[in-house]
């Protein structure tokens, strides 16, 4: 099976692979990864904090990856100062991610005038239109519509059912999960005077940057004019709409069916939780945070973390989301102070 | 047409199929099923509550089903203790949803490793990957995408455009809708230091227990390592997303353009209303309903009904929304009563 | 390529060809449309409004078209009284959007009893089931699934990795974008007495009326008796759940996201934003608009503004939301009084 590797480790050795040291039986032979709760023997786990120890001390496991400021226990441990990223480190030794051969499955409908660079591998029932360009090494599953004239670059995976629309551009090391679909067109109408919507022709395109990745059945919409541009790193998660003429910067992540309205501007390194959604022609700035279900409709400064609709500081939402629960005891209590004041003022008359 | 059945009952006949008492002409023959606007002579409507009377005489169907405790009028009418579900049985008599004959497609590509059971139906240009496992009578209709090593059990219904990541587990009876998509990665980055994001890999999977039944375009991540588990008889309506290592238990109800995000846990017999999100490690419990937009970020206890976001009891909930709405009056009245206060003080002093 | 139309048209050809006045050089030579900021030599731009003054003699374009009642500048230009009908007109005559040729690919599979009108145009790997009926110049592109007995108009669109049902029903000039999914199973159950859920038939189908656009990714479910509607002319934006039974009038537009449950009816005319969730059952009146995330749980009147959940008259959502942030130094208000007429109290007692 291509995807689970089937070498064993010894824990000495992974050890030094990830350039760390360890402690307890180095020999230990490890063959897998998994979770605390269901590791068998053979497989290395990993432990953040020290809360998990008693689970640590429990599990069935050969051998951990824990912080380097953790004390080893009853099991051999590699000891990391970035145990997380040590431990995806490690996972890569055992598992790769599904990878069909290169190749061009004969089932597949590949127009004459596409460009395949060098070990693509196209899968069965995908379609790859006229003009489209794709980089060496990039994978298309089966069951992939590719319209003409777009271009795909090296080392990329486009999983099936992902429809990339004409003229759309996508990088390098891009990943898109199934049924997303880039470039359709964007929702642009004018209302005539009997009440009818013209549509505005989307002539713009979308550009993906490299290095991006985006979840399933997500929607990147086309431009009017000019492009809708991901910028590199960015990762999208399932179900998100990105509209007509957005920009997203570099490295942000979009969180499950977020969406963004048209010609919005999202800066760098920025989070938008799940359900946010943006409205359209606003900034975002760059490192700026939108809690969950957050509605943008003023712009955000950079490193702001905002969060309610519409949009205030986080911290000022979360005092307010104290208090307006109890909106019934203050009325009440407003209604004993007027009782009260007129009382008083019977009296003072 | 293989889905319309052609048949005519008797209503005497089709009482003794339900098991119910029927009063009026017992001979009228029936050869449909409607809604009461809609109905035609020949159909049988349904009528759940007295206060439906009217449109009852009105009909031009030919008979009712009616609860037991309301009276007869016009129409002969079979009488129920459960009319809705004496309904719904009386439907399968006319009207069987479409479903394609067994027998492998010419135009479909199926892996020579791929173990197909008895009766299995695979439509025109769908690919079933690698080792994939498919049990009796199970209906794979067209354009649907299997990966390798998936697994899908017996009677089992998958829709155009469906995409069933490897490894994958699907049970018996599981009906999956056009779109959705099983098993494609979860979202899971660390950070790095320049600011990129790592990607986590996704090694785990997604397994969905016996009749359960999953909306169009719905997106149920594989998990991280361990399992993302949708229990027997849940089901999922369009546009959801449950995100990587969830749980959700038996018999529960997610409806459209849910979210849950990873790790949560959702109890069995729980009803999630429309656009509900649900923070990550959630645990909500069984027999527990949340209100349509609510954003649960707080756990659930069992049999609880809850709103809002951050979640509250469904009956503060209500109450708040009746007072906020007046906050303009409250304000002013604060302001009056502070008014009247200064006065006070200034005749008292 | 066949979606750029080379032609070079004068620029008092164009005027004449919109039927507007133009101001400066009609002999100049225009090639395309652009934006303000990225056009090149040969472009015609549009401008809406004074405000973009500087930007518009900033611009590398050759001409544009303003309002009627704008003074033209360094640039020669059409002058017209809606200036932005005017440009789209002046799009369509440099760009149309990407249409295959007619004809069915060798790779489609296309039922033998299958209706297909004149210059009909069927992508590679689509899949056209028994009976099903296609008018005049329909274009189905690559990968799309057309289940039985359904029916499409002319001049329509239905992009890759569309499905449209069973017994659905689509108009003229009908676009649907990729991933869309037409007459799915309405989620409709009854709980059994064990807690677990019987399926209701969903016997009903899907109507699309003519000039309807439908989004990416969006679902439109299946009626259980009866038919779920979409009305003339109305536009549908990506990743929308339209419920079954639902009525959607004409010219309606529903923005991305947006999820109308199981019933409600939608008016003509009617705006819902971006991610609004409509309950079962619900009214909307004609001309009707609902903000971005308006929870509609009562009927909305003709020509009403809405906003929040519960949905109230938008004045009144936008004076809440001033007050509500500052909900803090109410109750610090409140407390403050209370001590001070107790101190009131105190002295006059």
């Amino acid at each position: 099976m291509p995807d689970e590797k089937t070498a064993a480790w010894k824990l000495k050795d992974i050890a030094l692979h990830l350039g760390c040291p360890y402690e307890g039986d180095g020999e230990v032979e490890i063959t897998g990864v998994a979770s605390l709760e269901n590791a068998r023997r053979g497989d290395l786990v990993f432990v953040g904090q020290e809360k998990f120890r008693k689970q640590l001390e429990e599990t069935r496991a050969s051998a951990a990856v824990i912080p380097a400021d953790m004390t080893c226990g009853r099991l051999p441990a590699i000891k990391s100062p970035q145990p997380q990223m040590s431990f995806i480190k490690a996972v890569g030794l055992f598992f790769s991610s599904y990878r069909p051969m290169p190749g061009i499955h004969p089932l597949a409908s590949v127009s004459p005038s596409a460009r395949l660079g060098k070990d693509v591998s196209v899968g069965a029932l995908s379609h790859i239109g006229d003009d489209v360009e794709i980089g060496d090494e990039t994978v298309i599953f089966p069951l992939v519509s590719i319209y003409p004239r777009a271009r795909v670059g090296k080392e990329s995976r486009l999983h099936s059912h992902v429809s990339v629309r004409e003229d759309s551009i996508i990088g390098d090391r891009v990943i898109i999960h199934n049924g997303a679909v880039i470039g359709a067109d964007g929702f642009g109408y004018l209302r005539a005077e009997d009440g009818s919507s013209i549509k505005i022709p989307q002539k713009g395109r979308v550009v993906i940057e490299d290095d991006v990745e985006i979840g399933a059945n997500t929607t990147i919409d086309r431009a009017a004019l000019d492009e809708t541009v991901v910028r590199r790193g960015t990762k999208i998660d399932n179900l998100v709409m990105v509209a007509h003429n957005v920009d997203v910067g570099s490295n942000s992540i979009l969180v499950a069916q977020v969406g963004i309205a048209g010609s919005s501007k999202v800066g760098k390194n920025v989070i938008l939780s799940g359900q946010v959604g943006v409205s359209d022609h606003i900034t975002i700035g760059d490192a700026a945070v939108a809690a969950a279900k957050s509605g943008i409709t003023k712009n955000v400064p950079d490193g702001a973390v905002v969060a309610g609709f519409p949009n205030i500081d986080i911290r000022e939402w979360r005092k307010m989301w104290v208090l307006l629960p109890r909106i019934h005891d203050y009325v009440k209590e407003i209604k004993a102070l007027r009782a009260k004041v007129e009382e008083l003022e019977k009296k003072v008359k």
